[in-house]
């Protein structure tokens, strides 16, 4: 990279940044150019060199966020396939799992692109895409595999890994969507939450009745 | 009811369903109370009679409808007490539920309120409360039933309750939150997302291994 590109691409994370942050404060409707190029210190004329639009700017936001998460959740389903003791490496994965999808900026994006869904089908699907369904293609592959070594009993592996998500992530996320930034969950809550959805799916899919 | 009282509250009603298609069509923020009152035949000095501001018709349509919903979903899950073929009953209420939750309308005013749950935390706290907190106390006073009649084997029972309510609606209820409109489930996929749930819930909280 020259001089001249690290100073666009720095330029253009502090826009990105100063985004999250006008964004999270007013939603999508409220949100202006004119503060996201105050924030990040930049002109108007340099906001929009980098972003055409603020439906762009929102779009690469969102997606930028939903990616370096979904890369290190895939990273650590895949890990599962050596699992040398499945029940706790599937507690440490819910856990890990779901102290990512709670966090706060994350959370507030999810509700924001949920809210927006119907104006902006596209970034929805993205969402989807991105975020569970990456989790979910991961899980499909480690359940499969995990079932021809004889530690798992899943028949319809992408139903299995939907099912394994929702009983460790939903209700915390559930509550958090209508709750706002009100009484979040505890790290004690979460771990109980993690802990007793993979009980619940290993009763259902695991080798050994309880 | 006199004949004005009479007349009154058949306006209200009408100004309410003109609100339903104005809130859906435009979101909150986009939502004005002229519309409303043009699409319901009422003057806006009438709308501003029955709701003060836009906030509180907005909150008045989100509560009205999602009541409806509650108190029917309830009743269901009470009469699930007396049940003789529990596998069965509880297909048959997954089905019932999950075919409730989906529809359209309380989609998009669910979208609505999670997008707007920031600027609005009562609303949001309301509509987990009135929906699904009336159905987890539900189910939970009926788990705890059930238990004792030696039929389930649950501990916690509101912990079991939203493990069966999510395991029920959890994935056609995500994917309609981003998708919008588009795409929706079919009959025939939602009917297997609810037996495949209370399959994987019987296999923790039943009383026969699989």
């Amino acid at each position: 990279m020259t001089a001249r590109e690290t100073a666009s691409a720095t330029r253009r994370l502090a826009i990105l940044e100063a985004a999250r942050t006008v964004f999270l404060r007013h939603g999508y409707m409220g949100a202006s150019m004119d503060e996201v190029a105050a924030l990040a210190g930049a002109s108007k004329q340099t906001v929009y060199k980098h972003f055409i639009d603020k439906e762009t700017l929102f779009n690469e936001l969102v997606l930028t966020t939903l990616r370096a998460t979904a890369d290190s959740v895939q990273a650590e389903v895949l890990d599962l396939r050596d699992s040398g003791d499945l029940a706790a490496d599937l507690r440490d994965l819910a856990r890990r799992q779901l102290t990512r999808v709670i966090q706060p900026d994350l959370l507030q994006l999810r509700r924001l692109v949920i809210g927006e869904a119907g104006r902006f089908p596209e970034l929805g699907r993205a969402f989807y895409e991105l975020g569970l369904g990456r989790t979910i293609t991961a899980l499909t592959d480690v359940f499969r595999n995990l079932t021809e070594r004889g530690l798992l009993t899943v028949d319809d592996a992408p139903l299995a890994a939907e099912h394994f998500n929702w009983l460790v992530v939903s209700i915390p996320l559930n509550r958090a969507m209508f709750f706002g930034d009100d009484r979040p969950a505890t790290p004690a809550q979460l771990r109980r939450y993690a802990d007793r959805g993979v009980d619940v799916f290993l009763a259902a899919y695991g080798t050994t009745s309880r």
